[in-house]
This record gives structure tokens, C-alpha cells and sequence, in this order.
């Protein structure tokens, strides 16, 4: 629908893409590089409201974002049910959006496949277009998507095995140390207690082997008596070590997240645990549930607006996961505070959000708001502001635009295994199972 | 969220009980009324906004419908996701919501239940919600569900059997004959083919004994070639009578509708027959769809908005349907016209509608609205007007309040089994299966 006399057409698209500072976190497929893409989407609508959203950043989503922000002029931001037809058409034929593995995000996505990219790149798109619409009718996003059921969102701390420092001291620095054994693991716990309240902890595994990931969680169980603990391995086991894990993390963990790898597998291991298990990985798309949900392979999907197409996407993930009795949280990978806001405002909409969500927005020093948004009491609360409720900072935009553009083209497409090879070079991204 | 600065907190609702007139057409619990129950709900905002819902008019209806309106008042019309909870609250312990048959509607809704009551009457006020928002905002309904991803809505003519007029001449008369043998129905599709253009066609069935349906249907295909037929004995059929008329209309009907009663029998008869089943009878709760998709026990879910909460949960069922490769089309009680334009704005928002929705919609000679909708070339346009896109004419309201008023009670409750015991004073509603 184009909207003119409501002053909700889309004139303009500014696309900015971006490079954040990020921490060297370990995972499976290697170690965050010291700088990661991001892309800033601002979107201008005739009645001068100004939307913002956020996506992947990746040379790859660049491509797609280009040409769906060209096809945007015109149309109304309320015109969202449209947009994957529109993505798929002006975005169909572009050698980003062929072939099924046209993007390597490190192995931790699960499969890749041209619409899998194609609805991150939309996520950003229907972000913006909700933040526009809400600023140009004064109502926040969570009232444009049915309004908030809660006031408040929680969320976990997000704890990884790292470094001090990037290899060779490269990119910026923290003051967050390494944290590579159980006690740096419950340090690293206790220090996001302590700043941000967060009474939930979700530790990144499939880094070292398993009987180590065991210890720090128990580690964690014994520092937080009776506090949900999550543990992610990333799909990093076979059926057989999920099932010792499982085993011996009974009763500790709220959740196991992607202990082994595809459908197949999470069936194999659901159907011989009690334990429940979470994903981001064997489902990450509508085509995907069917499968996964007739055969009980997983208990929780940890949904990403990302992944998944948009705020109004996430919400119908919901309905299907109700529907099902499937229990749902929320993925994060690394992002800024356009992406956190977003995400706090469609939890706040979705009814059965039973779990804290994740989050890696601590582990970010740099933002492109003229205010962070702070974690207090592990969580944030739900405001009534139009939009997303934040705003865009263009000089610090402007600043991480610049180390972008001055990029020598190592960190525009995140490869962790690329990075951990500057500490090993032998280094190459395991296959799994790994254990 | 009270929102007063925008001028969308409910003020003011009304609730105006009518009885509209009904033509005599056969089901297989007995004949529609002379005259149906409906509720027409008028939601004032603050900032003067008028928005109109419509639903079930029978007296338990009203019995919650009271409650619900008084605690609308001082909440935002943009307050949806909320309103299952608000509802729950205040309606839950009415006696209308207590038991799981708290209410009769003549066997053709499935199962009774308590939340099933409750969604009906919540349908009428998010419609209602809807449409003051559009009003107040300028935007039709359907940019406030993501937009339109069509610009016509196609429909289906509703044949039933049916009588010239009423037992003993009562109530209002018609000009369309009776329609008891396969040449009276192929004439009265003739006719709705003629006046509004429809090329689907679907049969109320449940009626006659099987053979003389299935001869009425291949009647329709002789007159209609190559154009989609339905049949819907409500449930009336065995799995046995159910895969025998499956087998005489395989290649003539489009899909069979609710030929057994249950999910146990529909999936076995689903099991043994190629042709697509629908339903709006086993499948009427998102708490009944895991039992029957994962048993492949329909093909097609008939949703209609009454049942399901709102024009917001119908997508929400359109999203479940598309994840688990089940069809969609819409299904229709009586209902008058600001049902019909909630229909035709939900259904242009959802992409995989596959099939021409139902609607009682032209057998209503009277209708509360300054201008009824006017099928043409067998669908509806759907328009961008604010709102629902349709006016109230409260000189009407008040006529059809006024018989509603003057009613001796013997039609605020809709009863067909009654009705059919004016020309047949043994009639019992036929248990089923009734073949």
C-alpha cells in the first residue's frame, strides 16, 4: 500500500555498514575477530519519521540489503507482509542469494540457505519500517505488534571462554582478563552478577573438552546455588557424549543448547534424556519445525529476529512453539543496541517467553546510540517511547563507518576460524561432532 | 498501555444484542431460525474514534460479552496481546464459562469449551480494537496486520438445502424457492453464480442420506466443469460412509469437509483416501492442532476469526498451517456485514489462503451497515479505507435491537434442532454419526 497522505511512504534508505570492536570469545569454530560487520539501516519516510534498524553485515547481506533497500522507496512501512515476495524478487538472482551455502557465519547457524540470508537481511528492513511507523504515530513498536505483556524483559549473562587479549595484541582492549578454566569461568559469572543483575548464565561451549565445560558449570551450579544455567556447545558432540552430559549435568542445567548437530541427532538425544534441549541451530526456519517438533528433538527454540524475518516472524515462531508446547528464549549473536531493543520489544509482546534471553550486547564497548541501553537487574524495562525507543548517534556511526571503509577487507566477513589461526595456524574450523 | 495522548483509550463501549432474519436452510442438527442472535459492539476512544466488531449473539455470549466491555474501558485500543488475559480475568468465573458445554450451538462447532466461548466474544472486541485504531490512524486494518498481499478476496457459494420458507410461514420470506433434490441445487448455484459471480461452490451436506448429496454434488460438476466443489455433512458420516462418498467424488470435490466427527476418525479416514479433508470442527483450538496435524488427520483448516480469537490469532493459525504444509481457507456461520469486512481485511493479509473463503453473507437480506458489501466476479475488493472501511446505520441497529427486545426468548438462542421440531415434532438433533 502506498501511504502519501499519511506521510508513511519510504523516501529513503541510508545504508551504513560498520565495524565493531569485539572481544576475542572462543567457540567452537574458532574466535571472534577483534572487529565484526554490522549493517545500520536508517529509513526516512515522507512524513520525516526516521526508522532504524539492524542486520548482519557480512559482504554477503550487504549485497542482498542494497537492492531490497532500493526496492523499498515508495512503498508504506506498514506494507510488512509484502516484504519477503519483494525480497524475493529483487534479491532472487543475486549470486549471494544462490546456492545453499553461499555464506559461512562459522558453522553456527545451522545450514545455510539463500532464504535463510535473505530474511536476515529483511529482519533489519522490517525493524526500521516498525521503528518509523511507530515514531510517526507516537506508539512504541511492542503497540504496533499487539502491545507488551510484561514490563520488564530478562535476560542471561552470556559467559565465554576467552582471551585476555586479541593474538598479537590486535584490535582494542578490556579489562575483562581471560577465562579459560572454571574459576574464570565463574569470575567472569560473578562480575555480570554484580554489574547487571543477571541471576541467569548461559556458558558458550564446545570449546575445550567436554569433562572441562562439566566442571565450570558445576563450577557455576556450586557459585550459584539453584540460578538457571545453560550450557552450548554449539553441536559440538555426538549423540553418545550429549548423553553423558546430559547425564551428569541432570538437575543443574535449565536447559542443554545444540549438543549435537541436526535433527537427527537432538532426536536421538531427547528421546534418551529428560534433560531439555534448546536450539538456534537444527531449527532455524519455519521449513525446519515440522521435523524437529513431530519428533520431540527439541524443548525450547531459541528464537533470533534475525534468522527468522523480523519481530512479526518471531512472534509467529511463538504461536507455532505454543501451539506445540515448545518452550521459547531468545538467540543473540554479537550486536548493537538498535538489535537489543528490537528484540526487548517483541519478547515483551510474546505471552510464553518462559526463559531470560540471551544477549552478547555486554560484550560490546561500542554502540551507535547517543545512549546505551543498561541491563539493571538483569534485565531491561519495557518503555513506552515511539519506536524502538532510541537514537542514532551519527558521529559514532560515522566513526565505525570509517574503520569500515578503512578496513583492509579482514574483517568484513566475520571468520573465526580465520582469526584463531592468527594464534594457531594449523587452526581449521572443526567438523563435527567434535567430541 | 493507556495511550491517552494519542486518543486511543477506550472510552465507551456498546453492546447492542439483534436478531436478524434467517432463511430456512437444512443442516444436520435441523433448519436455521426464522430469525439468529448477533452482538454488534461499538468501541468509542477517546480521540472520538468508532470502532465496530460483530459476534454471536446468543444470551451466553452476552454473559460475557457485559464483563468484558466494562474492563475495556481506560485500556488502548493497540492493547491486544493482552486481551486473552483481561478476558480470562474478568470472564472466568461467569457460569456461561464454566463447563464444556456451557453452550449448544447446534452440534457444528465441535467440542464446546469454556476458552472457546471466550474467543468468540474476544473476536468482536479486537475487531473492534482494529478498526477505532485504523479509524483514529487513517490506516485500514489490514496495514495494522502487516498489509494486504492482495487486492481481492475470492468467496464461495454457500448452497444449502433449504425450504421456501419457514413452518407455518413464519419470519421473513425469500425469493429463492426451496433446494431438496441435486436440480435444486444446481439452480440456486446457478443464481449465485449469476448475481455475484462466484465459480467455487460448497454444499452444507449431513442432510439427506449420502447418495442423494453425492448425486446433488455431481450434479453441480455436470453444470460447473472444472470448477472447485466442497461437501460438508458437519460430521454426520461414518469413516466407512466418509471413504465411500471420498471414493465416488474423488476428481470432483476440491476438498471434503468434516465428513466424520473427531480427530480419531478424520485421520483415519484421511489415511485411506487421497482426497483433501477440511475442517472447522476438530480442528477449532490451537490446543487441537498437534494431535491432528501430526496425524495428517486434515488437509485444510477452515479458520474463521470467531473461533479463533481475532483477525490476529487467524494469522497466527495461518503461520501454524504454512509450518506444517496444512492449507488454509475460512469458514462462516451467519454473520452480517462487519464479520464479513474483518473476514475479507484478514484474509487479503494472509499469503498461502489457497482456497475461495465461505460466507453465509448473501443469504442475510438485512444488515446494520449504511451500505452492504457487494460481492463481485465471486470475491471482494479490498479497499483502503481507515478502518474496516464500512459505516454503522444506527436507525437499523435500533430496529433489529428492538426485535431482539420484543423477542419471546424463543430466538436469542439459536436453536435449530427446535426449529426443525415446527415441521417435525419428533426431530431429535441426530446424534452422530447419523450414516
Amino acid at each position: 500500500m502506498t501511504d502519501s497522505k499519511h506521510g508513511l511512504t519510504i523516501t529513503e534508505v541510508r545504508l551504513t555498514p560498520i565495524l565493531v570492536a569485539d572481544p576475542p570469545l572462543l567457540n567452537t569454530q574458532g574466535v571472534h575477530q577483534p572487529y565484526t560487520p554490522r549493517l545500520i539501516i536508517e529509513l526516512i519516510t515522507e512524513g520525516g519519521a526516521t526508522g532504524l534498524g539492524e542486520t548482519y553485515g557480512d559482504t554477503k547481506y550487504l549485497d542482498l540489503a542494497r537492492p531490497l533497500a532500493a526496492a523499498l522507496i515508495g512503498r508504506s512501512v506498514t506494507d510488512l507482509n509484502g516484504l519477503p515476495a519483494l525480497a524475493a524478487e529483487v534479491c532472487g538472482d543475486s549470486p549471494a542469494a544462490t546456492g545453499a551455502d553461499a555464506v559461512d557465519v562459522g558453522g553456527l547457524r545451522g545450514v545455510q540457505t539463500a532464504d535463510k540470508l535473505r530474511l536476515s537481511v529483511l529482519s533489519g528492513f522490517e525493524v526500521a519500517c516498525l521503528d518509523a511507523w511507530g515514531r510517526a504515530t507516537g506508539l512504541p513498536v511492542h503497540a504496533l505488534l499487539g502491545g507488551k505483556v510484561r514490563d520488564r524483559v530478562e535476560y542471561s549473562a552470556y559467559l565465554f571462554y576467552r582471551w585476555a587479549e586479541h593474538p598479537g595484541g590486535r584490535g582494542e582492549r578490556d579489562d575483562w582478563g581471560a577465562a579459560l578454566d572454571p574459576a574464570g569461568v565463574v569470575a567472569q559469572a560473578r562480575r555480570f552478577a554484580d554489574t547487571y543483575g543477571f541471576t541467569s548464565f548461559k556458558l558458550k561451549g564446545g570449546v575445550f573438552e567436554p569433562a572441562q565445560e562439566v566442571a565450570a558449570v558445576k563450577a557455576l551450579a556450586a557459585a550459584f546455588p539453584g540460578q538457571p544455567l545453560r550450557l552450548d556447545p554449539n553441536g559440538a558432540w555426538t549423540v553418545a557424549t550429549s548423553l553423558t552430559v546430559a547425564d551428569q549435568l541432570r538437575g543443574v542445567l535449565e536447559y542443554l543448547e545444540d549438543p549435537a548437530s541436526g535433527t537427527d541427532r537432538m532426536a536421538e538425544v531427547a528421546a534418551a534424556t529428560p534433560l531439555p534441549l534448546a536450539t538456534n541451530m537444527c531449527v532455524t526456519t519455519f521449513d525446519e519445525i515440522a521435523g524437529a517438533f513431530t519428533r520431540g528433538a527439541v524443548q525450547v527454540v531459541l528464537c533470533d529476529h534475525h534468522y527468522w524475518g523480523g519481530l512479526r516472524n518471531t512472534r509467529e515462531l511463538a504461536a507455532v512453539c505454543r501451539t506445540f508446547g515448545v518452550g521459547l528464549s531468545m538467540h543473540s549473536n554479537t550486536h548493537l543496541g538498535i538489535s537489543l531493543a528490537a528484540m526487548t520489544q517483541v519478547a515483551a509482546t510474546v505471552p510464553h517467553l518462559d526463559h531470560a534471553c540471551d544477549s552478547h550486547y555486554p560484550w560490546q564497548t561500542e554502540d551507535v546510540l547517543t545512549e546505551r541501553l543498561t541491563f539493571r537487574d538483569g534485565g531491561l524495562d519495557v518503555g513506552d517511547a515511539p519506536g524502538l525507543g532510541v537514537e542514532l548517534d551519527h558521529e559514532r556511526l560515522a566513526t565505525l563507518h570509517r574503520r569500515w571503509l578503512a578496513d583492509d577487507g579482514s574483517h568484513r566477513d566475520r571468520d573465526d576460524a580465520a582469526a584463531m589461526r592468527l594464534a594457531d595456524p594449523h587452526w581449521t574450523a572443526p567438523t563435527v561432532p567434535r567430541w
